[in-house]
């Protein structure tokens, strides 16, 4: 069910049921010549929505502007500061405790998010931690679960794609949203064909290093079908994953 | 064009002709019996969609929570405090200052939001009207523009709903949404038939006083006709409104 | 009752029979060639002291300093921050709640202020809503009141200035502060005779559309008299609305 | 020069013949049964008319709340924490400096702004030690100077009242006050004569220690005569100082 | 060389050679029935000074404090808020910068600090990428290295101490303070032997599955001899690993 | 006993028999020609853990970096802004509290850090003040304890120093940690002998003035006899104000 179609009487009966949710969060930053600025936040709300199709899981709107300030040096990129997205994570999780939820699964898209929103749980579990007393909502348990952590997407990722899956704008991720998005199929030749490695500190270091925004990959191999696949094989492994998280004790 | 689905060099691009931007903001909170819980988000989304292909405007991702407070007392109703708010507000515009945009629309669909917002303006503009000296970024102009002051809006609306389209769950933007999405329209009859008028405080009081979260509206009344009329009046004249700001001396 | 000649004492005695007080909210900025740079501070605090006499309210010091980042371009203007501004009203309605006050009025003297503490009200009522449990202090009410708005004012101000009224450093508030500090009354001429209109964007815009700091005004027609007329009517009105506020269910 | 009563061209002109500015700073706070709550403000603010008067500089309006939190436990008592006034103090003195005022006279009435606004001044300074190029602003320079160690005054309350001045509640603050607003002159016999003494934490701790708010003063002694005395003390020696700050290399 | 023991002309000689330096950052969180409170923060202060002696490295007091919200649970536990840490890093990291310090290395004990501090990076890198123009300091970079995560580590770990070694208090870092602090070996036994493993949430949650503190570990285990083998072969590569960054293009 | 070798179940222990504890706070930042970075830092160290050992007080580990941004002009000087300082000192207050400690005791080496860690008691106390209702949380009680204060201190000083002793890197600081790291004695002769005196204000002018960052000293009279006896009377004096403070009603 998604949240944002559903009325608050349908809420209030899922909460009978469940207390757990899934939040998609992603970025909003260039995936190089032929990935679109939306990847990482199109490929878990995509994703999300099988997963709650398959597990009836309640799914939450998509925080689609994440923590990319790395990407600035290209046009369209868009991030928040840490501190901001720290406050937007915890704004939205004590929201959600308010109702009862405590089982909340931030499900990725976007590896320049783990450390802020790992960081944003601390904030959160330290509001109770260094409290002293009385408060009485739910203990409650965050998890941020990355899609391409997915059990069986490594496998899908290797076979198709070996050394040009790279680490941004990956042949995984394209393929993902071609799947999703098939009209905006982008032809580009890359050149190099596979980008080059490096570390990561702030914009213009980024965009000396890697000239086309790419890292490590040939994302000219992203197709369709691929993306088809890795769908399937990332909502069936995920759906496990946000049950076993779901029933946690 | 969608960010979302556009490359850093199609953006690189639409600089050269425009350095004005859409950005929907909306809010995830109840709206009563039959509205759907992204009714905010969802209609400046939607005809930020129709601005953009009327316009060519480039249309950012939405902002799909905002300060919803009052609204927490109903289950599934998420908000971002204000001071969070005006973080993701300051953040977003000044990574599109970065890359040149000097005039950003937010197209909103939230009363609530407006004042936050217009405290985020203010915030932006006082780094440089507190700063000293040589910063040269271009001068920010950023415009919120609610969709239903749209010129020809209250007229459908008084037209079609008259005394029952209320100030919140209002029988037209229930509308727009059905227009949006069909597949979720939902029949609830409304006790009682127009919801009562009051002031808005905390969400307790919020609750006490609006047992089933209507304001003044009778949202039975909605249907996606009217919705198709309200989106092609607000599509039209945000249109117009969207390129006076563009080109704004 | 003034709070600042009171004894702690009379302040416990005033709880005995009220929960609410007054708090004059002005700005510190140009206000045109013949209008005091306290204008907006002062008109608040002076019907303040007139509704603190009509009807027996406890009046807290004025805020002096407000959202005036816009006004920085004119020597002498002072600004908070809009999040600063927030954090001033935020810390002055908890310490008053934890004496007991449950309904605090801001009379407000400057439209700049309006979007940052209507934001400060959702700031302070989403402690509670975003809380959890436990916390037993009364249930805050704040209201913010321009005394602009008050019901007769407008009538006032139309028939003695018409279009010359203008929206910054108007006839009206400018007359009010002559009225209640007539040993400083200016005769300036001014050029244009009504200033022009225009939006308003940071302190730099701000002073390239607007030359001498007016906006739509011709204070020049400004008198002693109009103040004294606009001062018995609005301390008329805003108590009829102080006390509806202070007593409302 | 009063800026509340000035107009920005006044200001300008001002500026041309001095870059220093004196800023009232007080509390809003309990002072015992016979002391108003407003005396930290309204000392310091009629003092700083005196100063004006005298030497020609300009007084912006009073900070009127300041960090009170330890008399929170006494009806009236208004406190910002130090954060926020940390804020109010960088704001304001970072608008005079866009201005090119650099000589920032904040003359205190309260003991307890002491820390809190020496941490504000050490915050202002760190935005230009912390930055790394380029700004040009003048270097600014804070001064927090407390009315009461104006030289002469010392020897005014030791002979007047002698080991009954105290530390909160003083004989000498309520006589300054008593002289400023005769009209309002509290006659109230004190129990035990002489107050306790003892260390200051938070609010319910004081309210222990302290029963009716005074620490260490009889201001039973206080009078409108020894307040004209301290007053003409005060004006002469903080004037003396006020222009030595000013006129420093 | 110790910047605590230097002289501030004995740094500017060691920035004409290199700018680059090492901050110790640990936590003061329990480590279990035998481990210090300290283990984390003295295993890297213990370290640093080593490849300061092997490499001439200037090293920067150790931050004690870090964040350990999860122990609170355990008396002796400190933590900071992961915003507060963000604030110190960044506050530390923009002092060196003024100085000409560009390369700076956080040796780093806790894992609980991982997400934090690379976030901190982040917010730091943020105000250069967010910003528009015209600062001139040096690009800054960043690298936070776990001593655990030292070539040659995991191979003594794994082959003295195999499964016992465990996630927290584990065996290595107990041993490496046991050579670093002879006169504090602690003999206790544990039961269970091997401690549970399991997820991580707040600190009431933590102290509900992991009894006496350990996570995995049997650091009964623990020995001066492990802890000097540990250290030679974690000085020896992490001084390789500082070398490479310092040069690094 | 040394928080940092001790085990949570002896700090358990600890806390039946006492709930006080001293945190050592100091400053990294230059000490003229001759003196460390961080003199600040390692006296109060060195002399709690005397205190320690007299009392059998806790000790918790140094807070080494402090506010220091006045001294950012010599290289190796690392600050805190005042509002990092203030969440540092508050984080690590409240995780105190947690475990039943109530009376903190900061033994300061920087008389930078006065104003900044007075207002953080502040504002941790404000959390009480400004809250409701419904904590239990033990009253804390927070000091701050310059340890140059020290009764016995000034004289010796005086006797050993007279007018040499100065204010900033002055002969007895020197001395003491000279007494306590005798290996890093330094001899520098110093122009002129005496330093001057003067205002601090930014980083800037503190280097204008002070050129070798001395302000009114001549540390070449600093010595380790000197040390060892200001050693003895502080640790003496100040063990007794922490048990008076530890017990205090």
């Amino acid at each position: 069910m998604q949240l944002q179609t559903a009325t608050w009487q349908e809420v209030e009966s899922y909460l009978k049921r469940s207390s757990a949710i899934i939040i998609p969060i992603g970025s909003t930053e260039q995936h190089g010549p032929n990935g679109f600025i939306g990847t990482d936040a199109l490929c878990p709300q995509v994703l999300a929505q099988g997963i709650g199709e398959t597990t009836g899981a309640l799914v939450a709107p998509t925080i689609s502007v994440g923590m990319a300030q790395h990407h600035l040096g290209f046009a369209g990129s868009i991030t928040l500061r840490p501190s901001t997205l720290m406050a937007v994570v915890q704004d939205q999780v004590n929201s959600l405790a308010r109702h009862g939820f405590d089982r909340i699964y931030f499900l990725n898209g976007h590896g320049g998010n783990i450390a802020t929103v790992t960081a944003a749980f601390s904030e959160i579990y330290a509001e109770s931690s260094l409290g002293t007393a009385g408060h009485n909502r739910p203990a409650l348990r965050c998890k941020l679960r990355n899609w391409w952590d997915a059990e069986g997407v490594a496998e899908v990722s290797k076979r198709r794609f070996g050394a040009a899956e790279g680490s941004h704008a990956t042949c995984s991720e394209v393929s993902l949203t071609y799947f999703a998005y098939p009209d905006f199929v982008k032809k580009v030749a890359m050149t190099p064909e596979i980008a080059p490695n490096g570390p990561i500190y702030d914009a213009d270091d980024y965009r000396r290093r890697f000239a086309d925004g790419r890292i490590g990959s040939n994302p000219a191999l992203a197709s369709v079908e691929a993306g088809e696949e890795l769908y399937n094989v990332a909502v069936r492994d995920l759906s496990r994953d946000y049950l076993a998280f779901a029933q946690e004790d």
